[in-house]
């Protein structure tokens, strides 16, 4: 089945602890298009000025993502400038310019209509909800926000999140939104507000699914290498829908795999500067890297196994 | 197989968001022991002072704990006051009254001395060594320490380190040993300064276990309710001990099912002030935590498994 990812389409310029990287491809569409691109066929809608490379919507195509609902208007792309340091948990974010990101309305082509799996990535509310509003035929609605939402436009995110099936948000985000200091409180109460499936990201801390049965902690690879965590969340949940839509199927099973799914294209994405890494990813890197997670994690489930 | 815990026994008044508690039971010693005594018979060395009521130490004796090596000397208990806010990762002390430790030697009593498995509770790496020196026929020595040790008597804890097969020790603290920031790395380093394995506790985040062939991550089970994080680490670490001890057997899958069982241990824990949750639970309680964290944690461990 295919995937909508609607997003945004930058240019970043990032330092960390491990170099720089200036003027590079970001923006959460392209993570979360090039992310789900090696389990599903993703159609993005987002919009880039004329300063764009053609280069980089080659590359999308390449990887069979759509971009018939790229919009290239007059003006500037989206641009990001921001640096990690220390555990690199935290961005601080230097520069924000909107440019043609400012006017954009996510205006659907035909096409994309019916598509039945939707990532609505990290942009105002009310754009999350134009897109809902000319959806046909979904079987799964997910977004992300974050804490300028979160505080500057409540009630427009409290409409958008009663009608999204799954929120993916990081944990400071969900303790915001929620007003709950507990991580367990905090997803229940977000629950309370539309969503049955909370995916809580920690970070290099892994993630928490809460759903109406059960709860699913699954933690993150250890790595060596962390020389930039831009994307990594859209990676994640990029992985996460991609890995749903190919499956096309949403149970608590597949939901738990997906996460392990979206955990283990996170943990390309961080290695490197911008998509630098998902660039050149094939196929049996992340069946490779999905097995270390079974290593990392498997246990006797029987208490006195001998 | 037996196990003996050094550590402190101590009165602990504790603040925290949900209520406080004064002069209650508290100390390494207490939570290792008591721990552990779910799994073997634990024999503790420690010191009180004259106010140490005669039921506490009744208590470790009915849950089988062997008192011989708690000294009894003039003065009063250790005493430690602390607060923890917000997120209750971390505590606040207000006072630490060394009292009767600061002149504490951890003499063992002879039929001590050749108990196979051991954990050195935090204290001074200079009476770790000393009880390492007594003994005679250990099949795995296990200790934690602290930032106070690892910043004032450096080089005392490497000689302790040298002789120690296990080491249990928080995040942070991983990564002042190490004056590594990436904590793969941190553990990398701190296996060669001694320990074989390493275990990093990561509070509600859970806790990684490095050896010379694996990592194992395990989440923590996240809690609705955590009262009281005190003494969280040292039950961690005597359910993974006790349960090693209960085992004997040392190899990469009981320490997985050892981190398991401490992670479930430390649950209860927190659950509660003092002791209180650790001196009414039953064995079928643990049974029970254990195997939600069989459901926390599994996955299908195929990849596209239908």
């Amino acid at each position: 089945m295919k995937l909508l990812v609607v997003g945004t389409l930058a240019f970043d310029s990032v330092e960390t602890p491990f170099g720089q990287a200036e003027n590079v491809l970001g923006g959460s569409a392209s993570y979360l298009a090039t992310s789900a691109s090696f389990f599903t066929q993703p159609q993005i809608v987002g919009v880039v000025g004329e300063d764009f490379p053609q280069e980089h919507l080659d590359f999308f195509v390449k990887k069979g993502i759509d971009c018939t609902g790229v919009q290239k208007t007059a003006g500037k792309t989206f641009r990001w400038a921001g640096s990690y340091h220390g555990n690199m948990n935290e961005a601080k974010t230097h520069e924000t310019q909107l440019n043609v990101l400012e006017s954009f309305r996510p205006d659907l082509p035909e096409h994309y209509k019916n598509t039945p799996y939707v990532f609505l990535g990290n942009i105002d509310p009310d754009l999350q909800m134009h897109v809902i509003s000319q959806l046909t035929d979904t079987k799964l609605v997910a977004c992300d926000t974050m804490n300028f939402w979160i505080e500057g436009r409540r009630s427009s995110l409290m409409k958008t999140l009663e009608k999204v099936d799954l929120l993916s948000i990081n944990d400071g985000e969900a303790k915001l939104l929620s007003g709950e200091e507990n991580i367990v409180t905090a997803a229940q109460a977000i629950r309370q507000m539309g969503p049955k499936y909370v995916v809580i990201k920690r970070g290099e801390y892994g993630a928490i699914l809460f759903t109406e049965e059960s709860m699913f902690a699954a933690p993150a690879i250890p790595l060596e290498v962390v020389k930039d965590p831009t994307g990594a969340g859209d990676t994640f949940a990029g992985g996460m829908l991609g890995y749903l839509a190919h499956m096309d199927r949403v149970d608590d099973r597949t939901l738990r795999q997906a996460i392990i799914v979206g955990s283990t294209m996170a943990s390309f994405t961080v290695q490197d500067f911008s998509l630098n890494k998902l660039q050149t990813l094939q196929e049996s890197d992340i069946q490779k890297c999905f097995e270390e997670f079974v290593q990392l994690t498997q246990f006797e489930r029987n208490l006195y196994a001998s």
